[in-house]
């Protein structure tokens, strides 16, 4: 057993990590549960991602309070942080401002129309760090403050 | 624009990939949504993490269908994958099998009792790997098929 630390990540440090990922993943609740990961990119410090009408994902955001995560385990240092991001997410229809999401680097999925951009407005913006994680009998695992 | 393939993978194949990673996300939907990572490890084929008496993850997951997930996306060679595991969530309470789920590979986390073992038994395991990804306008960008 080895010492560790968990810390509450800054706003700022928060947003920095959000600028620095490409892929994320949103919590859907509808129907059944699921997690679907999203490339995305920040527009004026909003998360913005694309989806295809009628899609399971597009019906889910559409003007719901929805959840967006990032994170990052490294197995050899054994650090990790998360970073959620909870807010209302609706999709673009200003024309000068989908412009200007769809100069952002989206890139377009496979065999889809992903061609509505959905913009997350964070309302909450929270963070943990794992610095350091104990050895366990079956060996060091990575993980985040956030679970419990 | 270069060419990419969106595959579905096997079941085979996802049930591989649950056995390789160490670090999943559970979807909460009860309260504001959220997602949380946690450490993970297989007991039989199901999904077993920790978690703490009272936390909102015990009580989010307490004999709820809920939606686990692991994925990986490669930042040069632009392929990734991911696995989504929907299922009913339960606490472990039988003595012989806590003891099974003790000695799996699940590092405490920093600062808590976590020694509630959740057991998330899979009703829906399904996967998609995105083989290659296109170039577009502000670069390329790693994705999921999972996504809409």
């Amino acid at each position: 057993m080895s010492s560790f630390g968990l810390e509450v990540l800054s706003d700022d440090e928060c947003r920095r990590l959000l600028s620095t990922a490409q892929v994320g993943r949103v919590a859907v609740c509808t129907g059944h549960p699921a997690i679907l990961p999203v490339v995305y990119a920040l527009l004026d410090g909003d998360v913005v991602f694309r989806t295809g009408p009628g899609t399971k994902l597009d019906a889910a955001v559409a003007g719901t309070v929805v959840a967006f995560e990032i994170d990052e385990a490294d197995r050899i240092s054994h650090v990790g942080w998360s970073v959620l991001v909870v807010g209302v997410a609706r999709p673009i229809v200003d024309p000068e401002m989908r412009a200007h999401a769809a100069r952002l680097p989206l890139a377009p999925w496979a065999g889809g129309d992903k061609d509505t951009f959905v913009r997350l407005e964070p309302v909450m913006v929270t963070g943990r760090e794992l610095t350091h994680v104990t050895s366990h009998e079956g060996g060091a695992r990575i993980g985040s403050g956030l679970a419990g």
